[in-house]
């Protein structure tokens, strides 16, 4: 239990203020925030939340769209949200900010990946001054052109190689890397720069990009094997249990966290 | 417009008979059959037809599922179908046999990724002795559980290694790889084995992991740089425009062949 870490936005329904709460009363000592939950409460405010519980923060969701747009299409400056996030994270004591590159702008995936790489060398400084450590996100390749030209944890390997590793790691998240065939060699060689482990599982049939995922144990994702990887390349960090899942969003949290609670020790401890 | 070959399924509406007819009116010279298609007049009466009208078989479609499901959880024997499928390609004068390998079975990818790599060695005698060269076509990740467990080209190739490129292929469709970081070096990789070249474009958003195809043109993918790629690698077959996608499979088959040499002439050759 000392590792799992309550990403809220699988209790959707939760405020910040009740998920911490929730959290607290389990026994959970981690959790991961969302920036929109953190915004109906204030930066400051969350972050007394935290402590005045005893909880520690594992990661910050999250910064990215370096390549100018948001999933529906309409234009975003990346860089300058994702400063405003280094912030944030900063000042709620989160160890990481999950990034989120971007999908495809102007039809040029050569170019838009281009302007990944750019934006994470132009925010290194800001991220090394703050002590928030950028964790690049590798998405599943079905979110390639709206969300993440960012597919493979070798291609975030990549970007993340010219920087320190404390300025730059890898977020593994499973539902996004389960399927490559590569993927123990490339947990293996991303030692030393893995910034977070998520679990969940993923929904068959996938019959949506975002939302088809379940939580551990209800799907065909090998949860004990992917940690055994990502443990023996080092990571001794927070688990954070992350799932999009509309029906489970619907329930209430406390519930959700229970399920959460079990299905983290049935089939990921 | 002489490589250009017309999957059936792109104009589902039109039956085989239709389909011989429609791409020899309109100066196509190939045409890739589905084996459905070809049941409804018998294999025999579509060898006739492809004879009389001058065309010539890129592919059939498919064999596969090797892992002992098909996508809707069904047991199949993929070796035993795979068989009777080599039989067909080879009287319909099919260049190439296309292979779905088959999802996740028993949740356990391991085992399920062994079960191709078995079924494709007790093939391989079959295929050389009927002159069929197998094509192990890489699926999109977001297929795995369902359909495919081989979704990468380099899994594709490792696959087919062993045995002589005129008895396993691989087949590259740009839907399932376009998105990968390292399709340039993967398809170099592949020289001397790849069977086949599919185009289609992805639609964005990405609503539906089947059906959201599109005419080339139509979305993100670089259609003339993954031609060059593949061309550079050696290949100089026919190139297949095949579409899944339920607006164009609800029209009449020939605007749908005329629109579909439009998206060719434009965007791919």
């Amino acid at each position: 239990m000392e590792k799992l870490s309550l990403n809220q936005i699988t209790t959707k329904s939760w405020s910040l203020p009740e998920a911490v709460r929730g959290c607290a009363e389990s026994g959970v000592e981690w959790i991961a925030f969302w920036r929109d939950k953190v915004a109906e409460v204030g930066v400051d405010e969350a972050a007394r939340l935290v402590k005045d519980h005893g909880l520690r923060v594992s990661s910050l969701c999250r910064g990215g769209f370096f390549t100018g747009v948001t999933p529906d299409g309409s234009p975003v400056d990346g860089v300058a949200d994702t400063r405003v996030a280094i912030d944030e994270a900063a000042r709620l004591g989160a160890e990481v900010l999950v990034l989120v590159v971007g999908g495809i702008a102007d039809n040029n995936l050569v170019r838009s990946r281009q302007l990944v790489a750019d934006a994470v060398e132009e925010l290194v400084p800001l991220a090394l001054d703050r002590g928030v450590r950028l964790g690049l996100e590798p998405l599943h390749p079905m979110q390639c052109a709206e969300r993440s030209v960012l597919s493979t944890l070798d291609q975030a390997l990549a970007i993340a190689e010219p920087y320190p590793a404390e300025a730059v790691g890898v977020v593994v998240d499973e539902f996004h890397v389960w399927w490559d065939p590569r993927i123990e060699d490339l947990i293996a060689k991303a030692a030393g720069r893995i910034a977070g482990f998520h679990v969940c599982d993923q929904l068959v049939p996938l019959t949506d990009t975002l939302l088809g995922r379940a939580l551990p144990g209800d799907g065909p994702i090998d949860h004990r094997r992917l940690r055994s990887c990502v443990e023996a390349a080092g990571y001794d960090g927070p688990i954070e249990v992350e799932v999009f899942n509309a029906d489970l969003w619907a329930r209430p949290g406390d519930e959700v966290l229970a399920e959460t609670i079990q299905a983290y020790r049935t089939h990921v401890a």
